[in-house]
């Protein structure tokens, strides 16, 4: 397949959706018809259906107790508390990053750039070129977020002090962590630094993290995500990179609390204010919700379903639900995307965070045909849109009844990426996602789309074969 | 035509539309295909297309003109005030209604109990009995919203010390008028009586208004209402009857204004609690957001769009844009509706309200297709929703550039109902809305759509025919 058009409801032609050869989509493109690169390939030939594991265990059912599972979890975000006294394994010289392990020497420019702008932040380096000594020496230890129930958006860097959000899943009893979510522009989880990072890093810890906690403090049924999520799909979320209805819900149901437990009512004008200004502040917690539920269905024999997709910036990992601890990796991709004004796709650092959780869990790119508005943000058209909803069915286990989309008539979103059936038809996960600078130091430059690289899967799927 | 069925994207049957014979309806439905009647016409045969009037007025040139100044308006919520004292014309003694003029004598159950309500609230009548005597005497004067550059939902009765929001159309200057919505169930505006009733009315009064009224006027710019009604319509919401992500909003939009001009934090959070739990809290500011927009646009000789369309449960009653003065009646519709569940079509009253005026000014009914979810308060499918918007594009003049429909691939929404394609298309225009209970004082049933009365446009027609 090398071109397509598609049609709309009314037979008129929408827009060529190009792939493979991008020199075709130039061409198309030269010619005024809006075109999309998708990062397809031909699915291998006939792929055997893996049924039963060598061991002897039934795969479909074990796909069926790992869905069930995700769909049950309930994450609630209940309190807050300090990276350094929540975060299991944390420790005062550690620094969580996004995605599969990564040495500082692998590291791509965002992430040092935050990791060195946390080291400044956290008084541990006066200035850029001290941190980048500290943050080269063994005197730092560097973890994914994913091995300490964590999960990171682009960089994806958690130092000791910085404030985390804490979602416990009522179904199941674990519990996620995130760090609140800073806005967009020259930020550090997009390797932005500078005075005005730290000093808004430091407002956060100081200020909005205070505020946030009584008022959680004060809530003894905390906040239920799930049920936030499910609303915004019904507002036109997608809830990875639309949080507009999901961050407008969250500050209706904590106003109150904020209000009762407030000590200022300066400070408490600043917080309401600086979640208004900032529709990316639940992105902080869709993600850690995704991550909650993703958990218990994790270590389930013969399970060939994704639990965990993440970025570093340099390798792009997938775990498997049979094989929790294994990272499947692969070079991180190139986002197809929409730039600031002032930047170029020769800017941009390759896909980057773990923000593929919200995919993982059947919202984000799974559910971008909630989300028709958000093709101004990251590219493309509603009705491709809708066309990726439709096919990331094909590589999904489940429909999650919690999460429904109106205008596919309250269908389920596509839930429980199975590793057999992206071998089987060659489709790879939809990703949406920010762009960081490749720089360090630089921050946010656009936003767009983009697929999972085949290869996490590909080698996935052979192990599956002789598991 | 007495069946169709239309497919979806992908070539599946969705649903059966069933127009004119209801029984038909009744037997697919028995089949347990999902079924939607719609109150559909044949279209009079041959109508000619009304070019120049009897005077030489060019009426596309007219009807241009009308909608540019519709799409020119910008709503601002400026202030608030008491009735009496900022509406033009309100007194003492008088009391405004929905729709077109009514007497006391043919007034509907709901808008009576409204009546009765309001003069108990106002202290002129110790119980309804005594209400309902002084309701029926001389001593009150009816006059309906719209002669007063206002408008009210359902019943719509405005008395003198309600608070409203004053809404100025910053590009022409006028302003209109609308109180404060009390919520759902047993509420006045659904003519709803008792205790309860009148114990919240006095709450929004004294302390609800204080509240908003001290926030705003640390606003100097004031709300843009029109941007916050085209970021809802991205949203999920039609700001007729959805107005859960506009509620959201203005919210966020107040918040911060609120907590600074704060005395009470136990007020404060109460205020929060009283909009965060109506998720209709916006449509009594939808609502006079359009009765600003229209205004401007009334008394251009020639044209035949509607600039008012209003019920008071009675009486259906439109105006046009060259007849400003003249209303054109027919009876109330019967709604077809969802209903709550001790509740049944018996119980409804006839279609009410001045809420028609967001879908004369190109939301509401009209952009139904961008909200697929409300399906789920007023009957229907999604994809019906998305084909009433296609339909309401025949009878409209002009598309709506500031109010986009990002399903439709952000196409601007039916904007000037021209009385001429009612005519000439047999479509009438969609209404959604709720329902009250047909007696006075016990309130809201359910919601539903149906269609505007074909009478009123055939009267206007014959006018203008001879103009």
């Amino acid at each position: 397949m090398s071109e397509t058009t598609i049609n709309n409801l009314f037979g008129k032609p929408l827009s060529v959706i190009n792939v493979g050869l991008s020199s075709m989509a130039q061409s198309v493109e030269a010619q005024g018809t809006p075109v999309i690169d998708v990062d397809w390939r031909p699915p291998a030939e006939s792929v055997p259906r893996l049924r039963v594991t060598r061991s002897g265990v039934d795969i479909e059912a074990a796909n069926d107790e790992t869905c069930r599972r995700i769909k049950q979890g309930r994450p609630v975000l209940v309190s807050m508390g300090i990276a350094r006294d929540v975060i299991p394994g944390m420790h005062e010289r550690m620094i969580l990053h996004a995605g599969p392990p990564v040495s500082w020497e692998r590291m791509c420019g965002p992430t040092r750039g935050a990791v060195m702008g946390a080291l400044i932040y956290e008084g541990l380096a006066k200035d850029e070129a001290d941190a980048a000594k500290l943050a080269a020496s063994s005197a730092i230890e560097y973890s994914p977020c994913h091995h300490h129930h964590a999960v990171g958006p682009m960089a994806g860097v958690v130092s000791p002090s910085m404030p985390v959000f804490i979602i416990e899943n009522k179904a199941f009893g674990n519990r996620a962590f995130c760090t609140q979510n800073e806005g967009l522009g020259k930020v550090l989880r997009y390797g932005g630094m500078g005075p005005e990072v730290y000093a808004r890093l430091k407002w956060m810890e100081t200020t909005l993290y205070p505020a946030l906690d009584r008022a959680l403090q004060s809530l003894p049924d905390g906040i239920d995500l799930r049920s936030m999520i499910a609303q915004a799909l019904h507002m036109g979320d997608e809830c990875h990179n639309r949080n507009r209805a999901a961050t407008s819900l969250f500050l209706r149901a904590i106003g109150p609390a904020l209000a009762r437990t407030s000590r200022d009512n300066e400070v408490l004008a600043q917080v309401i204010e600086f979640i208004d200004r900032n529709d990316h502040f639940f992105l902080n917690l869709s993600m850690p919700a995704g991550k909650a539920m993703l958990e218990p269905a994790e270590g389930i024999p013969g399970s060939t379903i994704v639990t965990v997709m993440a970025r570093n910036g340099t390798d792009f990992g997938i775990r498997l639900s049979s094989m929790p601890e294994r990272w499947f990796t692969a070079p991180a991709g190139k986002v197809q995307g929409l730039y600031f004004p002032q930047f170029t796709e020769a800017d941009a650092n390759p896909d980057i965070g773990d923000s593929t959780v919200t995919e993982t869990s059947g919202y984000g790119g799974m559910a971008m045909a909630a989300a028709p508005a958000i093709t101004k943000f990251v590219g493309g058209t509603p009705q491709l849109a809708l066309k990726t909803t439709l096919e990331m069915y094909e590589i999904t286990h489940d429909e999650h009844e919690q999460f429904t989309i109106p205008a596919l008539n309250f269908r389920g979103t596509p839930c429980g990426i199975d590793v057999r059936k992206v071998m089987e038809t060659g489709i790879l996960p939809q990703i949406n996602t920010g762009i960081a600078h490749k720089q360090p130091g630089i921050g946010m430059v656009g936003a767009g789309i983009l697929r999972a690289p085949a290869r996490c899967f590909e080698d996935a799927f052979e192990v599956l074969k002789n598991q």
